[in-house]
């Protein structure tokens, strides 16, 4: 099995395929293959070079990552897993402190550092990078370039942690979908055959409302509140036709397979514009407390 | 009067100021002032050293811009109005299209050109800046850099247009708010006295809800479907204390001088964990077919 990631090594997408690997028997022969950016790790996937792809979703700080967003509605893919990550920024870099002049890092994580930067490095150049680790990586060429990546990254590329800890509130917490290529079918998929039946599962779908019908969205919302479906996050993004027309990603707890989520589906099937479901998967432990 | 809008001259926030002026009169001297980036428009904002300030927060392709939420949320601002600018990028440089290795932009311009980037620049050192006007301003410097910015920049700081309308779509539109600083208040701010009667009018609102009740979204959607309000948006931003933990930034028709508005929040407030009133200001016409 090959688990497409960002890369190079030290990218948090890859702590979050090493902690899938662990949860789920570890034993099998599994090789990373890195990216240089999420286009490249779905455009792997989609392909089929590699089996799964690891990409992030959600960040406690910064909230949703806009590209993935799009690529699940834009191609056929399905989410089998979740991961949280807790991440940990750092400032590293081969020179001082007082060297730094550029600082590179995946926009995510100088977004996750917003205020950092501003307080302390105000005059510094920006320099965005499709990964954490590349950043790191680049910021070995000069004493004056600084990356934002993780501890463990210094050792990999020779560099010195200047300061820890540097994301804008002390708690950071990323999540990350294991996706799979295929089409997003009706029938739902199988639980994972190895994983135990105490497992509790959550599904994500993309829904597309009718145009501009007021209510639209508290209706299609009733649908999982009078079934007691529980959803664990709805996130509008750009239908990208119009300012203002909007797309909406809603992940909610239970399996497809389970017969109310299935009633759920097939009810708002007929009054919505659009409806994609992603797939159903385990849910990770409880979210924002799961620690590594 | 002063307004504060991301500089130097030739943003998109000074176009969405300018159209703002025009529609507000036009006859009366106002200054406009340029902050770096929308952190330093805010502060200048809270601490009165301009009377408005005028920032993005939402574009049609790349959806919110989060330090803009985020800002709304953590400060004592009023939104007082609105405005939609058409946002056509070009590649700016003053050398030719073979020398560009540099590209400069805001982070949300080279989000909206992600794909042309990708395609034709995969391997440009790309640089975030605070606004795309300063991008363009910087470009100047060397050959080999480009800014993403507006065809206005181009002549400002003396570029070519190498290529224009580069955002992934044809169709881009960013919108723009007005703020002042103001406690968020219970009693309602009146309706600017200089519009007419015909305005429609929309409100802002943050809410937080109970800590995962299942259903109270759907609950809080009730309020205004019941009372046939119209939500034009409703948005998740992290609560930044623990991932799956969100506030809704929800815009809806309507002024909160109204009856059937002053109701619903009134019944909002005991059933949520808190709700924060940010204005009632003249909608924009009909948004995404707006042109400039």
């Amino acid at each position: 099995m090959i688990i497409g990631v960002l890369g190079p090594t030290g990218s948090y997408s890859e702590k979050a395929a090493e902690k899938w690997i662990a949860k789920n028997g570890g034993s099998k022969v599994v090789y990373l293959q890195y990216y240089d950016d999420i286009l490249d790790t779905v455009s792997a996937v989609l392909d089929k070079t590699v089996d799964l792809g690891i990409i992030p979703v959600e960040n406690s700080l910064e909230g949703s990552v806009g590209i993935t967003l799009d690529m699940l509605n834009e191609n056929d893919l399905k989410i089998v897993g979740e991961m949280v990550v807790t991440i940990k920024h750092c400032l590293l870099s081969k020179g001082k402190l007082s060297d730094i002049k550029i600082i590179l890092s995946h926009p995510q994580a100088l977004a996750q550092c917003r205020k950092f930067l501003k307080k302390r490095f105000e005059n510094a150049e920006i320099r965005t990078t499709g990964s954490t680790s590349h950043a790191a990586k680049l910021a070995n060429e000069f004493e004056e370039m600084a990356a934002i990546a993780s501890r463990e990254s210094a050792q990999m590329y020779g560099l010195k942690v200047l300061i820890q800890d540097i994301q804008d509130k002390k708690e950071n917490h990323t999540r990350f979908i294991v996706i799979k290529a295929g089409s997003t079918v009706k029938t739902p998929s199988e639980p994972e055959p190895s994983l135990s039946e105490n497992v509790s599962y959550k599904t994500s779908i993309i829904v597309y409302l009718k145009k501009d019908r007021p209510g639209a969205l508290y209706e299609l919302l009733g649908k999982f509140a009078k079934r007691g479906i529980n959803l664990t996050r709805i996130e509008s993004r750009p239908s990208k036709r119009a300012l203002g027309d909007y797309i909406f990603y809603i992940d909610f707890e239970g399996h497809i397979n389970d017969e109310v989520i299935r009633n759920a589906l097939d009810n708002i099937t007929s009054s919505v514009g659009m409806l994609k479901i992603l797939g159903s998967y385990p849910q990770c432990a409880k979210e924002g407390t799961t620690t590594r």
